[in-house]
């Protein structure tokens, strides 16, 4: 604990794994490119689904639990999808293993073959579909709003801790409808979920758009996106929800008899968000004294320290002061390890980005106040004990409020309207580039061309573009509204 | 719905069966061994998971989560447990897939074989060893108490929904310890928090023990488990929980320095609890009518049915009771579907095992009564719409009491004290066998014949078995206490 940060401006990518590393956040593991979540890492990650599956339930889902494999077939059933997820995967042959014949430890029984390899699943549309055609017969059983928790894998060779990894916890919601109509509803209302969720309880702003062809998820007629900025300025795709017409349907031959006793295939959509959050979490508000975290994600809100260590009249008060807190409904700790002195439990306090700190001295029970320090803005001021817990509760509001508004801030002071090539490049070889509204032709091909001169991507075009006459950034062809272009992560 | 329930006189695999269809708990994938499990039996999973990790946190456990893939190496790193757990497992052996040359769909990339095969997680004793490792260097670590919800797959050959199936979901707890005691106490204490679970919220009576050294988890010192009896005189094993010693942190290599600045290896606990529980909830408590369920799990508690089918009046009052009812915590849901009759819907109810159903009528409002149906006595009463919330509230609660003391009768009724091998083998013959409390010498050479000869096993040492003089039924030899042999799944 309490080793140094590298600041931003130095080093950005070590920035990163210091902050996740100072706060015990995860780490890598024994198996190539799958991380150990921490408990205080996790702690975050079972508040961040707690909301979500509370918010899921109220839009009327359901959880269910799909098998980890899927045999290798089903892949080839959608044909983008098969495109998109049949490449880098953990691909199960044997069932069994057996003692080395010539002593060395254990190996794979060659007896054991499966007669068709399993995939460990890298999102499950295709077992879930085939699923589906057992539960939908009749319009009666539609829509199906269903939901999985679950850990998936991919097989990425660049890896960094939450953003990218082989395996990596997430939710996957499957939804089926009657109608074409009732499946867009869907797809837009899981990305206002989404969009809701990040900026309410992550107060992290995302911009709400939908992926170009070239970025759809593989399989869907449209993917919807949420974009978030970082602290480095590029961007971050934080949830996706994906309308996906009567594809899968079709692939997997799931049809509805409808109203007027007509057969149709179902309309589907599928969304998610996953560990990869907790990576934005940390770049949109951490800084180079360690963790930021918002008051409704912090395992710990309050974190009370005794000056200049604990005894009994400390540790009556703190005791007092956290039925009290605790009684609100906030998360409260008391530090008082014997042997640390008060400024390496600030710093820690730092690194593990606990939203408020009480400093609680002898003198402070003299005058009946107490040392207040938020960990957002660093202020620290002296208050009364008295009202104290109502001045702690505002406050944990105000913390919750003001990273979200800094976070608009930083994003609008980052975002840039550009009409030709060489201003849009220019805010590219920028340090913190941020995100570029421009015009575009609407062709992948020249979607490709500035992703290979640039590595700018197109992120969205937003939801609420307007429409406005213009000239493709690249080409000069007409286009009719501006999408936004970022590097991203 | 509303199929017939085979009954269990007829053929009890083939009721159980019918019960987890017909009650929409789970089902088969096209994946061997691997279930689906479909929303309404995911719903007592989640509250089963809600319950548990309250308890796991008040004993001071926190979650965090470990990879899935197991290198093949770690397996052998503990010499009982390879021996234990590296047999029928899955083997990833790739890591991508390729279209195929010849046309047919995707194959495996031969040039991406992994150097080390990967196994899917049977459990994960030995890649949070090889974490804990990093985490300990000092006492002042110590206790570390984690917990881990995940899937985990074992290649069963013979696979039976929740019972025993390819992959299941459980929670796996992890801890280490300063000293031997400490872990025996947690060993302890764990089991305890299983039984009081199963008893209190399963309302699954179990008897507390030991397993013996024979049916000890692999690499454990010694093994600790509930063990419950099914309604056909089998017993289920439905939790476990080990001392590990200092097994696996010899194999790991996790030392601490103690107080005294000394290095020694850490001691260690592991225990679980998965979804076969549910598999025990269904055999302690389910009639020939369907699925019974105690309140505290069940999904749905109160059902209201319009008779003989919904309109204003009777969905106005229905309403206003299901607001009223909601207002106490109870989950309750009305029943406006305009096509079904009630009869059918009352059989429904049934097959889904909620305990408490409200039938409404147009006489019943003009009289100011409500005929209300318990699931689990199936009687019904009239009774005033004057304080029915109060008596709803109160018959929950008398569900909830009456399937314990209804599962501990059966118990007592089939459990059977025998000093010789006839009696033995005369009720292990009977239609329900039972629990059957016997001398035993000690020996797994004694207890392997006994299960040779009869199918059963021992199935533990009862935490509060009473010293006692007798002789073993099979060898004659001095014994100290009886053990508890049943025929089990
Ligand atoms: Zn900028
Ligand atoms: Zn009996």
């Amino acid at each position: 604990m309490a080793s140094a940060v590298t600041p931003r401006e130095e080093d950005y990518s070590q920035w990163y794994l210091d902050i996740v590393k100072n706060a015990n956040l995860a780490s890598n593991s024994a198996v190539r490119g799958c991380m150990v979540i921490k408990p205080y890492g996790f702690g975050i990650w079972e508040r961040m689904q707690r909301q979500l599956d509370d918010m899921f339930k109220e839009t009327g889902h359901q959880n269910a639990y799909f098998p980890l494999f899927i045999p290798k077939s089903f892949l080839s059933k959608e044909a983008e999808h098969v495109e998109g997820f049949a490449k880098e995967c953990a691909v199960v042959t044997h069932h069994r293993l057996m003692n080395d014949p010539n002593g060395g430890g254990v190996v794979v029984d060659p007896s054991a073959k499966l007669e068709e390899e399993l995939i460990v699943r890298p999102t499950s549309e295709t077992i879930i579909w085939n699923t589906y055609r057992d539960w939908i017969t009749s319009y009666r059983d539609l829509p199906l709003l269903v939901n999985q928790w679950a850990n998936v894998v991919r097989w990425e060779m660049r890896t960094r801790l939450f953003l990218r990894t082989a395996e990596f916890l997430w939710q996957e919601g499957h939804t089926a409808h009657a109608t074409a109509e009732e499946a867009q509803e869907e797809t837009l209302q899981m990305q206002e979920v989404y969009a809701t969720f990040a900026e309410q309880y992550m107060a992290m702003p995302v911009i709400r758009g939908v992926k170009t062809a070239n970025e759809r998820f593989a399989g869907a007629v449209n993917t919807y996106t949420i974009e978030a900025l970082m602290q480095d300025g590029k961007a971050l795709q934080a949830g996706t929800s994906h309308n996906l017409g009567q594809n899968f349907a079709k692939a997997f031959d799931v049809k509805f008899q409808n109203e007027n006793n007509k057969e149709e295939y179902v309309w589907a959509t599928s969304w998610g968000v996953s560990t990869r959050l907790i990576g934005g979490l940390i770049m949109t508000h951490s800084d180079d004294e360690g963790l930021v975290l918002p008051p409704k994600l912090a395992p710990i809100q309050v974190i009370i320290v005794p000056i200049p260590k604990p005894n009994e009249a400390l540790n009556a008060k703190a005791e007092e002061l956290m039925a009290e807190l605790k009684a609100r409904g906030i998360r409260v700790q008391y530090d008082n390890d014997k042997k640390k002195r008060p400024g390496f439990k600030f710093a820690e306090s730092e690194l593990k980005g606990i939203p408020v700190r009480l400093g609680l001295g002898k003198r402070d029970l003299e005058n009946g106040t107490i040392e207040v320090a938020r960990r957002d803005t660093k202020e620290k001021s002296s208050q009364s004990l008295d009202g104290i817990i109502d001045h702690v509760e505002q406050l944990l509001e105000d913390i919750q409020n003001n990273l979200l508004q800094r976070a608009i801030d930083f994003r609008e002071e980052h975002s840039h309207i550009v009409d030709t090539m060489e201003e849009f490049q220019a805010i590219l070889e920028r340090d913190i580039p941020g995100f570029i509204y421009a015009h575009w032709d609407g062709t992948t091909e020249t979607e490709l061309k500035i992703k290979e001169m640039t590595k700018a991507t197109i992120r969205c075009i937003p939801n609420d573009a307007k429409e406005e006459d213009g000239k493709c950034i690249l080409t000069g062809k007409p286009s009719k509204q501006r999408v936004i272009f970022a590097k991203a992560y």
